[in-house]
């Protein structure tokens, strides 16, 4: 028997009609390995919100969009409405939120987060503001309501790391946690070593797409630092905020550093660590120089990857390579699957 | 509120010693954070059962059998019955099998699995043997009586493998999953690359305590075959027997041939494979060339890893380093606590 999921999808970019693209992909084995169907009966972008509780078509919804249309010319369309406005009335089992990160004020994701946890609908967040603003808020109210809170699509894409530090990692003592989570400081520093200049770097990233038109978030090490307190907030159990990262970016490695580093087989690399210290931990984002025959020395380009050391568990490594929004996409199908299938 | 689960130890070996160690460890923090306290009500060894329901105390069981003493002196011992016949009886919500491999019988463990299944006991194991013999049957004893079934502890220690396939692969087409799965056959393979003989590596290899006296199952393959149909089975969704798995082991490999690899910037490894191949997955156990810079090529010495490549998350790379039995006492809590929550 197939449970109908009434899923809520907000954000229509890269990630969203990806998402609409898995559901088209596996909406069958979804159905008959997992006995889910995710009915989406409510979608945003920019241009506002629109609602049909018979579920809007996946591939139809995605072309729209792909061929320049928006949510507002859709069927459905709710005039003057957002997406926590629309969610406080709608019947709904499951939220996704892909739309754009928004570090000043959080939203739309962090009001839409709200009204879905306190309604007790599970939220699966591949947008890191809400989580970064306001964790452990959002975490006891999803515990209060009932609900399942899920963002493992926040970090490294489709690397569970999140998931690895809460389900696979039980009761340990993580001493070190490290790793390299901006493709595009990593894709920059490893072109820099090879000997081109920081803009020409740069400007190859943003040609190739991987780098946004304003780079600031992630040469500057934000993007890296908010990966980080969303993992000391979920696997460290520490209630950190961005303040308490230490935060250096890549503005100021040069050409000449990294050939030098090279020369002596290193090799430079965007860290995020934390690292135990008394009953917390130190977290920083930091240029930092690695063998580079090391597991971490040797995530390139467009990989990314973390390293666990801790009592119980040995030393472990992850890392992903991905080139494309799809997996991040299926990191939330993951994380809405795994939640549908707890209850 | 701390709930209590009466838990069968069988097989008080290093894991299971390792296990009562944990509990010493973290009982406090396994209580505070995840509401459990596991009540070890009966254990046994090659000498019997023994049954307390007011629970055997972690430490001092733990030292008896540290000095020699058996299950058959301790207090509660049954004469004559095995733990099949002791589950039988017992109440009890979860058992944990860290009994020896037996991989002609199964037993004690296959008995043992069918006995708590059927009476919708949680069952954990850490022994591979009943699931290399019978996977198919146990998880449909599982689902048909409510019972969950763990084994993350069977593949690459604590490597939480079989949980990132069936957790976070999500729907995925897994199209190549390939890993080294044994450290014993990868330790002696990267002693004979500096010219040591066979001999003298596997001479070393147990000395220090990784090898087994009979290392035939390590270098002639089998174990490593073993956990490819584990993953096969739990992760591919094919119901794969030992029989469709193409063995070869590292007795024919010549520290010569693994010399010029080494020139040639290459290195041996005894590789486990899963390739697909129309429907199914071609499955293969043997020494492989890789590239000495690739992530395999790497995992080096105490190492074990694996790659995932899908449709759905790019390609995943993960692996660990252990020495010692603690993480993969640690990957049966693991998954006991994880099978509690989902009550």
């Amino acid at each position: 028997m197939t449970r109908q999921i009434a899923t809520a999808l907000i954000g229509l970019g890269n990630v969203g009609r990806n998402f609409l693209r898995i559901l088209e992909m596996k909406g069958e084995r979804l159905a008959r390995e997992y006995g889910l169907a995710f009915r989406v009966v409510c979608v945003a972008d920019s241009s506002g919100v629109a609602v049909d509780p018979r579920g809007f078509d996946p591939q139809g919804t995605r072309r729209h969009k792909e061929t320049g249309g928006r949510v507002a010319d859709l069927p459905g369309f709710l005039p003057g409405v957002d997406p926590a406005q629309a969610l406080a009335q709608l019947a709904c089992d499951l939220v996704l939120d892909a739309s754009p990160v928004n570090l000043e004020s959080g939203e739309p994701g962090l009001s839409l987060a709200r009204t879905a946890l306190a309604r007790g609908m599970d939220t699966v967040l591949a947008n890191k503001a809400p989580l970064v603003l306001a964790y452990q808020e959002l975490h006891r109210l999803a515990q209060e309501r009932g609900a399942g809170l899920a963002f493992s699509a926040t970090v490294c894409g489709a690397l569970p790391v999140v998931n690895i530090g809460q389900r696979d990692l039980v009761a340990a003592d993580i001493r070190l946690l490290r790793g390299i989570f901006n493709s595009t400081s990593n894709f920059i520093l490893g072109e820099m070593a090879q000997g081109r200049s920081y803009q020409e770097a740069l400007a190859e990233a943003q040609e190739r797409g991987i780098a946004e038109a304003d780079p600031s978030l992630d040469v500057e090490g934000w993007d890296t630092a908010n990966k980080l307190v969303i993992l000391a907030n979920s696997v460290l159990g520490m209630p950190a905020t961005l303040a308490q990262v230490s935060v250096q970016g890549i503005l100021e490695v040069t050409t000449a550093q990294l050939q030098e580093l090279a020369a002596q087989g290193r090799t430079l690399k965007l860290l995020a660590v934390a690292q135990r210290e008394g009953t917390g931990y130190r977290l920083s984002v930091a240029p930092t120089a690695l063998p580079a025959s090391s597991f971490l020395g040797q995530c390139d380009g467009w990989e990314m990857g973390v390293e666990f050391q801790s009592d119980l568990y040995g030393k472990m490594y992850h890392k992903i390579w991905e080139r494309e929004p799809l997996p991040t996409a299926a990191a939330m199908l993951r994380d809405a699957v795994n939640l549908a299938r707890r209850r």
